[in-house]
């Protein structure tokens, strides 16, 4: 396979997908975060076709696959958005495609990959086993083997993001991509390098998979034994070959993200900006709101790499982040069994301004002594300081708390 | 007051607003909803400045106030997005703001209208108690008081939304938008017909607080007794006078949409086109989804009123549309309180398909003899016609279910 990828191969990739892909908005992030007068833009990925950039590489790598390959049909194996975007590219250019998908995948990822018509098999528990009934199938029936990041093609696509950023805002300063197998990072940064060697591009990876960083620091590609993060999306063990040369040689830098500050990036998105991310699509704009990227000179890009993100989990980031900015707490305190003790707790909660979201009351439970009663509440709250205040004022009051 | 409003008002408000209200997106939205080929678009205005469209009318009509009038600052009642609306529109034009809001406003709605510098009084229970004391206030302080809808330069503000619509999409058949007091719904409809009066302009209310449609069938404002929906910020009892002249004049078609329906749209726009909607600013979307506006020719543009949902409320409505959807499930059944019976129920449940979200195993219910338990399950599913076939085939099994 030809590894070369050049500036004119990813222009050649934005002239194949013009028309099916959407040039995706710089959207500007909101000044209730970064304050007024900053010039901060999100590009908006999530808004892609499929919800995720993924449907660029895989578009116009499927577009170049020789008509014997098309007529074969492909396949891959993934638990989210290179699924997504590989079925919607084999519904557009008529290709068959196979998407093996491990059994624990998400019901609407499932249904959405389904939905573009791809044969899903789901196989193994985990996505490594996954890829290897993919090849199995693969070899069996004959397929092409469509790489999430390690191809030159797939990377091309990608950097077609670089190339709207540089198009929309000429006078970018920063541009600040999320790494998971390297593809996109490797496209993004070598379009922008191309274009303008004086943009700056910053990889980010989570802490809890930080494989690029890794590899960079070793010496060459190595494989992490975990990468648990609840950004799924880039929680790849190994990255590709071809991203991490790419990746070496344009990124200026590459720093790191916490959960939290991951799932906080995700709740700023939904609350201020109004539109949903994915854990994967958040870790950008988490390295600027945490000064990651050092501070914002001029025009700063967070690719926002999509939104597909589960409701259920989106449920628990939304708890995560409210509980960590202080705006949602719980705690339980004994009180004594007697008409009247739970209001006198909840009016005092009230005068606090707090607003009660559940109460639980439980005569039963084995810590307790007779004549007492555990309550248990979750609360609204302001911020971390209105809840050290509450916590104060009950312990005047003599509650105990237990959290 | 003159209430004249013509296409050139609408016109000069665009121009007093430009630079400083954006200029928002028409997204396609997606195909999985409306399938391959559909031309409907969201009016973005979640993706407004204050995350929703009051910004234009308040910035326009506080613009036009006399020097005097600025110097003494304006006030205005409001629990929602006209709040934020004039307390930014404040900030940008140096105009000192008092924002009255009932005491039980979600803080995190104060705390973002604090943030544009105005001073928040709480008072009240509810939207008309806070509206008199502003209207105390504002006797007090002589401040000029700016109304959300019943103005006519406020009108035209919102009206730009029209303008902006017929310039990016000048093929545009129908236009659809939502109505609380009527104030948007008015601008856009006489901006809309002025410039090409073969467009359809639909105007959509929930069900539950349809006061336009209700005034528009007695000949005369009408005020609802009562008007409780999840799309708090169209629950209007009384729409404005002149606003009910204009959409009278304006509007070819004005029909509901339940309470579930609005829930349905808010989760599609929030899972499929990965944008968050208050309920208010999804009913116009829910009446194209729902075929009230009639069969689609043509370009159709859904207005999506704003984005300022608490998430609260959200994490409420991604459970009612999860489960209207038969997306999740919940139900108890009682097992015989031996080792195994519990894991032998969920090994059923996992051959379904299904994905177990909670068990609560309690042994204490009241309603259980001994010797038996109550498990109470909450799963994820992937439609109604799944949850049936696991009911059953729990009911062949022996279990007996109570939803």
């Amino acid at each position: 396979m030809d590894t070369t990828i050049t500036l004119d191969t990813i222009r050649h990739a934005g002239q194949v997908i013009a028309g099916t892909v959407r040039h995706t908005d710089l959207l500007p992030a909101s000044t209730s975060v970064f304050g007024e007068g900053s010039e901060v833009f999100i590009k908006a990925e999530n808004l892609q076709r499929t919800g995720s950039f993924k449907l660029r590489g895989a578009f116009y790598r499927m577009s170049q696959l020789a008509e014997e390959e098309k007529a074969r049909g492909v396949i891959c194996a993934s638990a989210g958005n290179h699924a997504q975007g590989v079925a919607l590219a084999g519904q557009l250019l008529r290709i068959k495609t196979t998407i093996v998908m491990p059994e624990g995948a998400p019901l609407s990822k499932i249904a959405a990959t389904r939905s573009y018509g791809a044969e899903v098999v789901l196989s193994g528990s985990n996505f490594d086993q996954a890829l290897e009934t993919a090849r199995t199938i693969q070899s069996e029936r004959a397929l092409a083997f469509v790489h999430a990041f390690d191809d030159p093609l797939i990377i091309a696509g990608q950097g077609t993001i670089g190339l709207e950023i540089m198009e929309d805002l000429p006078h970018c300063k920063t541009v600040v991509v999320p790494i998971g197998g390297g593809g996109m990072a490797a496209g993004v940064a070598l379009a922008i390098k191309m274009l303008n060697p004086s943009v700056k591009v910053v990889g980010v990876e989570p802490e809890n998979a930080a494989s690029m960083n890794a590899s960079l620091l070793a010496g060459h590609v190595l494989p992490l034994k975990d990468c648990a993060t609840l950004a799924d999306g880039v929680a790849v063990a190994r990255v590709g070959e071809l991203p991490y040369r790419l990746c070496r040689q344009y990124l200026d830098d590459i720093v790191t993200v916490s959960e939290g500050e991951i799932a906080s990036a995700i709740l700023s998105l939904l609350e201020r900006m109004k539109i949903v991310s994915e854990g994967a699509g958040a870790v950008a704009l988490a390295a600027v709101m945490n000064g990651r990227v050092g501070p914002i000179y001029g025009p700063t890009v967070a690719i926002l790499s999509g939104g597909n993100i589960d409701v259920n989990m989106l449920e628990r980031i939304i708890d995560k982040g409210l509980a960590s900015s202080g705006r949602r707490t719980s705690f339980s305190t004994v009180i004594a069994d007697k008409p009247g003790q739970l209001s006198k707790l909840l009016d005092l909660l009230a005068k606090l301004g707090t607003n009660v979201l559940s109460v639980s009351h439980n005569r039963l439970s084995r810590n307790t002594e007779l004549g007492q009663v555990v309550v248990s509440l979750e609360l609204e709250t302001r911020d971390t300081g209105h809840i050290r205040s509450m916590m104060t004022l009950l312990g005047q009051h003599g509650y105990k708390i237990q959290r």
